[in-house]
C-alpha cells in the first residue's frame, strides 16, 4: 500500500426532503449567489424547493451555466458575484454547474491576472476559495463528494481538470427524488461516469490493497446490479438513492487510497469532447475498453479480479479472466444502450490525429505507468474507431 | 434507505513514516499538551518520533491514561491542561488515550459544574472543544475516524459512551509500523473489535443499501483473509496497513450511512468491562453470538448475507444460512483465539444478575428494534454462559 493522506470534509444531507435542509446549511450572513443551468430546475421543482428554503436569505442568481462549463461563462458569473458582494455560492444542477461553481468560487479569490492559470496549474495556485454548497440533480461525476472540477476554454477547445481542497463544498444536498425528472440518456451517462471512476482507480496494478479492491468492487457491482431499475422510467426510490450514494462514493477519494490510479480514459476522453461535443461518460465507454485493450499486459490481474469479483466469471487462465473482463465491460454498456466506438459518432482516423497532434504538442504522458504517449493514445483510440 | 447525513472532517495521514509530518499538522502557535497511556510508547520509539516532530514547539505531557480510561485520571488532565494554558491536545495511543483525549477536550472547554454531564447526556451538551489530533499506535477502536469516544467512573462502576462532532480530530496519523510491538493479544483485539462494530451496522435488518452492506463486508472480509498475517509475528508491512485502515474504516460512519443499527452487543459487553475487567474486544466476542443467537427471528436475512458473503456459504435455506452465519463468526473468534464464552471468564449466572440488575435500574432498551430490555438481556447473556 502506497502512503496516503484521505481528507473529505463534505457534509452530505442525503434523502427524501433534503433540501428542505438548506435554510440551517446556508450561512445566515451573506448574499447567497444561486448557480443553475439550463433552467431544468425551474420545470421539475428543485426551484422552488430551494428558493422557498431560502426565503429569508438575500439571494441573487446566474443561470445558464452550459454542459462542459466554459470559462467565458464562468468569468461572467464571477463578474457578477464581485458586482453584488455575494459571499457563498450555493450550485443547483448536476457536475457541471458543481463544477463551474468550484471554479467560480476560486476565481472570485484568485488575486493573479489570468484565472484560466487557476486550470493550467491544476489547481496549484489556489490559496483560498469562496465557500460554496450544491443541491446534486444528476448523480453521475462525483463532484458533489470532491474538489475536483474540469473546466472547457472555448477559444482554444480545451477541456482540462484542476482539484484543491479549498473548493470542497460545505456541503452536498443529494435528495435521489430530484432525480425522478432525469432524461433516461443522462441516468445511463451517470451510470456509465461512476461506474468508469471507479475503474480508473482500480484497474491499474496490484499494491496489496484489498480492502480499497473490495470498496471499488462495491460500488462497481452495485451500479451494474441495480442499472436495470435505474433506467426502468419508474420513479423508483431505492433504485435512485442507490444511483445516487454510488456516484458519490465513486470520486470522494476513499478508492483512491494507498493505490496507483490510471486516469488515462479520462485524459483522452476529455479531448472527445472538446473536439467532438461527447458526453463524458460516452467519451468514457468509447476510451476505456481501447485504453484496456492496449495495456493489457501491465493491467490483467485486475482486469481478471473485475472479471472475478464484479462479473462473477469463475473459470479461466488470468489471461482469459482479463479478456473477460473487458468483454463483459463492453457488453455492460452497450446493455444500457451506451455506445462503445468512436465511429458511432462518425468519428474515424482523421478525428484520431486530431487528438494525437493535441497530445504531441502538450508532451503530456498518460496511465499508472506513465508510459502512454501521444503516438500511443493515436494506437489506443485506432482499437477504439 | 433512511435518510442520513454523513460528515466525516477527519484527515487521515497515513503510512511509513507518517509521524515525521506531525510538524506540519500540529498547529504552529500555542502549548500542546501530549497524552499517552502507560508508557510503551517511549519503549518501541513512537515517542522519540513524536517528541522530534515537535522540536521547536512548547509541549507539555500527561500520562498514564488507563485502558477503558476513568473520569477521575482525564479530569486531571483537564486540571493540567488549563494550569499550563494548553491550546492543543495531541493524543497519542490507542483507544483509550484517544477517547480520554476526546472527553479531556470537551471538559477543557464545558462551562457546566459536572462533567460527567457530557458523558451521561451523551454528549449533547458539548458546545465546542479544544482540538484535538491523534498518533495511533493500537488499530481497534475506529475512535482516530469518528467523534465518539466511551468513559469509564471509577466512582460508580460506569463506562457510557458519548459523541459529538466538536471532538472529531483534527488529524489521525495512522503509521502500520508502529504497530511492530503490539503482543499478539492486542492485535486479536483489534481484528475482533473492527470486526463487531461493522457487524453492528450490518446484522440487523435490510433498508434496501445494497451499496453499505458491500461496504460492510468488504471491511469484515479483509479482516478475515488477513487475520492470519496480522497475528502471524511478523513484521509484515501489508497485513499491518490493511488492519490499520479496516479498523478506521469499520467505525467512521461510512458503513452506517441510511441502515439501522444494533449496539447492542457494545452496550451489554461494556457493562463486563464495567463489572468484570473483559478487555472491550473480549466483551463483544461474547455477547455478540448470544445477541444473534437470541434475534434469530428479525436479523436472519442479514445473518444469512453475512453467511453468503463473507464465509462463503453457498448452500441451504435462509434458516440454515442465519445459523451458519453465527457458527462461523464464533469459530472465527476461536480460530484467533479469543473466548467466546461468559465461562471463560469465570463469568455464571451470579453475574449475569448483576448486569441484569443495571439494566433493569437505567431501564434502557437495546437494539434495532429496541425490544431488548433488562430481562431480554439476561436470556441473551444466559446464552453466552
Amino acid at each position: 500500500m502506497n502512503n496516503f493522506t484521505f481528507y473529505n470534509p463534505v457534509r452530505v444531507v442525503f434523502g427524501k426532503g433534503a433540501i428542505g435542509q438548506l435554510g440551517e446549511l446556508v450561512p445566515s450572513e451573506g448574499k447567497v449567489m444561486l448557480l443553475y443551468g439550463g433552467g431544468s430546475i425551474k420545470k421539475n421543482g428543485v426551484y422552488t424547493q430551494v428558493t422557498e428554503a431560502l426565503t429569508d436569505r438575500e439571494v441573487v442568481e446566474f443561470g445558464g451555466i452550459e454542459s462542459n462549463p466554459k470559462l467565458e461563462t464562468c468569468m461572467k458569473a464571477v463578474a457578477l458575484a464581485a458586482q453584488e458582494g455575494a459571499e457563498f455560492l450555493l450550485a443547483v444542477g448536476g457536475g457541471s454547474v458543481l463544477d463551474a461553481t468550484k471554479f467560480i468560487a476560486a476565481a472570485c479569490s484568485y488575486a493573479g491576472d489570468d484565472p484560466w492559470e487557476i486550470v493550467v496549474t491544476r489547481g496549484a495556485v489556489i490559496r483560498s476559495a469562496m465557500p460554496l454548497g450544491t443541491v446534486l440533480t444528476l448523480p453521475a461525476t462525483g463532484s458533489e463528494m470532491n474538489c475536483i472540477s474540469v473546466i472547457s476554454r472555448e477559444s482554444t477547445d480545451e477541456k482540462l481538470a484542476f482539484k484543491n481542497p479549498a473548493v470542497f463544498p460545505k456541503f452536498s444536498v443529494l435528495d435521489p427524488e430530484v432525480t425522478y425528472s432525469l432524461p433516461t440518456k443522462q441516468l445511463r451517462n451517470g451510470v456509465v461516469d461512476a461506474f468508469c471512476h471507479v475503474m480508473e482507480q482500480y484497474i491499474t496494478y496490484d499494491l496489496v490493497t484489498p480492502l480499497q479492491g473490495r470498496q471499488s468492487e462495491a460500488i462497481a457491482s452495485t451500479l451494474v446490479e441495480w442499472a436495470g431499475r435505474i433506467l426502468s422510467g419508474q420513479k423508483d426510490y431505492d433504485a435512485r438513492a442507490n444511483l445516487m450514494w454510488c456516484a458519490a462514493q465513486a470520486l470522494n477519494g476513499l478508492t483512491a487510497c494507498g493505490v496507483v490510479e490510471d486516469w488515462a480514459t479520462h485524459m483522452i476522453g476529455h479531448e472527445l469532447t472538446a473536439f467532438f461535443g461527447l458526453a463524458h461518460a460516452e467519451s468514457l465507454a468509447v476510451v476505456m475498453p481501447g485504453v484496456w485493450e492496449f495495456e493489457k499486459g501491465n493491467k490483467k490481474a485486475k482486469l481478471a479480479q473485475l472479471a472475478e469479483c464484479v462479473w462473477g466469471v469463475g473459470e479461466g487462465s488470468v489471461d482469459e479472466k482479463a479478456e473477460a473482463g473487458i468483454e463483459k465491460t463492453v457488453a455492460f454498456f452497450e446493455s444500457v444502450e451506451m455506445p462503445t466506438r468512436l465511429s458511432d459518432y462518425g468519428i474515424g482516423r482523421e478525428g484520431v490525429k486530431k487528438v494525437v497532434e493535441r497530445f504531441a504538442e502538450r508532451g503530456t504522458v498518460l496511465g499508472e505507468n506513465q508510459d502512454i504517449d501521444a503516438e500511443r493514445v493515436g494506437e489506443i483510440l485506432r482499437l477504439c474507431i
